[in-house]
């Protein structure tokens, strides 16, 4: 009887999430989808476990993970790659469950200010455990698959600065701009001046220190703000991923900021997570890690750029930067895994285990896009001729050398 | 009198059109907006000219300039572009009027047919006097501003191929084929079999006998039918100026045949005429020139891809080259004003000289875009990692040496 319920129920389970490769292991009960070679076991520790999987998978997987409940076989990215091709599309209360969780994590100043609290205020030492010597926590580029994250990084920073065309002396603004290496990478290589705004308390502190240090603070501001507070004039808008932090119901607000920033004729980059197609993050993704993000098509980012006649220029789709950048990241973090338990616990190391495994997985299927989009206002007058100057062998910077 | 009259006439017309820095001229009258210098004198024949454009500017302008009713003194593109800078949104009676055309154009099997006879099938001896060599009649490609239009429609051509990282053996369906050079070169250069759709007789006619005359008959197929007709599956979808004339009402049913024809594994390039905010074009080009055209903004074209999830990997906006490449086409046409004249009337010659200058006005106000669009199904293993590719020097093709 016992078994019959197991079976049941994980039979249950298989017809919401799909018919994955997978064998659920409960006790000695093992099943997997008919007509299906399972290739990955996943160990459940007892029937309240596989009946929060039946309930509600969405957050059921990633709770139960965390609490060390589930275990799986084998390599955990393949598993997560694996689910993710077999997936369905979430049923009618999973969608509705999920649009209610946007509209209670919205994304006012308050709010945002707590969202970005509880994911970039966890501690500058724990970000230093496993992301690169300079804290760069978005994704980087490889011009050689096989170079490492920290030059990576300085290639993606070097790789923005190529589009925008950069000229000593111009204004940028930068929106976002996490521990501030970009922005001082700006101004040491460009000869530019930043304002740089983050709504993170530990980042703007440490934005300030490095620039003091290195000789930068005059001519890069770190202004602890909302974005919507950007003030001034500049020729440049520059955001790295923040626009995952704004919401589609304030595209067109943030549109307005960066014309009030650059007018017509400015020219910036907006960088960021996306979609092919329109989908929430998880709800557990956005219980347990990022409150109120969302990843748009390039349908919803017209909402910031058509407004105010903003031409796009170029479009790059990073999605393989980031599975790799997120490789790196884990292996890291999987290296630090005892100091993570020790410095938090173990559920949130193996939490943000899994937020990186399947980050890494949703970049390789193709769930999860990285758009780079170039823009120009209609009377700026620095819109390239060719993508050839971003291509060029460069001297200055050893990432590219 | 009569000077009150037209001085009405001439100051409502500037309250329509905007406060362009022009002098209209009628008769001993002369009439320009207050507070402005003007750069350029409008020669107007007669009143009932002048209340043609009172009436209607967006019709009356080139009707009359057609008919030689009206004469621009000084540059014409530099006049076209001043009068875009100035330019007001259109109003509600224009706007309507313009929705109107756009219905009665549809572009239904027989209608899409229709609509691109009366253009492209004007003659090929018409398009010989001012187009290429190759006759391709979509936007070229400059890696260095000064090459011919000859070797940048090379440069064209290889550029999209580069994009889609052809390879000897794959099959490609090319939608609107235009007189065949990209097939050929497609085949030529990089060894695909190609499959190209086309419904203008003389274009299929042409190209069919240069594939012959080449010897590539066995590897491209020239097709007389509508895109919709697509059959037979193939590794990549291409098309170079065609979407403008499938208007946004047929995006999905686009998009359906693509998905059709390369399913979730292939990838694919659009190359179209499009816009940074939605705008038709005018009723005088899609009356005279274009019937049933449009230029969509990159949210239009979101309902080719996203139904089918196709990622967007890469979108270059090419409008300065549009504009450097329709210059080419005047000149040329100029040059052969009295050929035109005498083919057709010099009623036709002042039409199409006044459409491709407003061309490279709109390609340089940044009022029209060109974008081309890769993209690539989901389960598609040709992901570039990065678009270095796209610009090696290559020793093959002789415009990029």
């Amino acid at each position: 009887m016992n078994s019959h319920l197991n079976r049941w129920l994980a039979e249950r389970t298989f017809e919401a999430i799909g018919a994955a490769p997978v064998r659920i292991v409960v006790g000695n009960d093992e099943f997997s989808p008919p007509g299906v070679v399972p290739r990955f076991s996943v160990w459940i520790r007892d029937r309240k476990t596989l009946f929060e999987l039946f309930r509600d998978p969405e957050i059921g997987f990633g709770e139960a993970y965390s609490a060390g409940r589930v275990r799986v076989d084998g390599d955990f990215v393949e598993f997560l790659v694996t689910l993710y091709e077999s997936m369905h599309e979430p049923r009618w209360f999973a969608r509705l469950a999920s649009k209610w969780m946007e509209f209670v994590q919205d994304n006012s100043p308050r709010r945002a200010r707590e969202n970005i609290h509880r994911h970039y205020d966890l501690g500058n030492d724990f970000y230093k455990l496993w992301l690169d010597a300079q804290l760069i926590y978005t994704c980087a580029y490889f011009p050689r698959p096989s170079m490492t994250l920290e030059d990576a990084q300085i290639a993606k920073m070097d790789h923005v600065c190529r589009k925008l065309q950069l000229s000593p002396g111009e204004t940028v603004i930068e929106a976002g701009c996490g521990w501030g290496s970009f922005a001082i990478h700006m101004a040491r290589h460009y000869g530019v001046h930043v304002t740089a705004y983050n709504i993170s308390h530990e980042q703007i502190l440490y934005a300030r220190r490095r620039a003091r240090e290195e000789g930068f603070a005059d001519r890069v501001d770190f202004i602890e703000d909302d974005y919507r507070n950007i003030t001034g004039h500049a020729d440049v808008f520059v955001s790295i991923g923040m626009l995952e932090h704004v919401g589609p119901a304030h595209y067109r607000e943030f549109g307005d900021i960066i014309h009030r920033a650059i007018g017509d004729e400015g020219r910036g980059l907006i960088h960021f997570i996306g979609r092919s197609y329109p989908l929430r993050f998880s709800r557990w993704i956005r219980k347990r890690v990022f409150p109120g993000a969302y990843a748009p098509t390039l349908r919803h980012v017209a909402d910031v750029f058509e407004p105010h006649r903003y031409a796009i220029l170029d479009v790059e789709n990073l999605r393989l930067h980031y599975a790799k950048t997120v490789e790196h990241w884990l292996a890291r973090f999987e290296r630090s895994s005892a100091e993570v338990s020790a410095m938090y616990d173990p559920w949130f190391q193996r939490a943000w285990q899994l937020y990186l495994a399947g980050s890494i997985a949703g970049f390789r299927t193709s769930t999860l896009q990285l758009f780079q989009v170039a823009f120009a206002g209609q009377k700026c007058s620095t819109v390239p001729w060719t993508r050839e100057h971003v291509y060029e062998k460069s001297a200055c910077i050893p990432a590219m050398s």
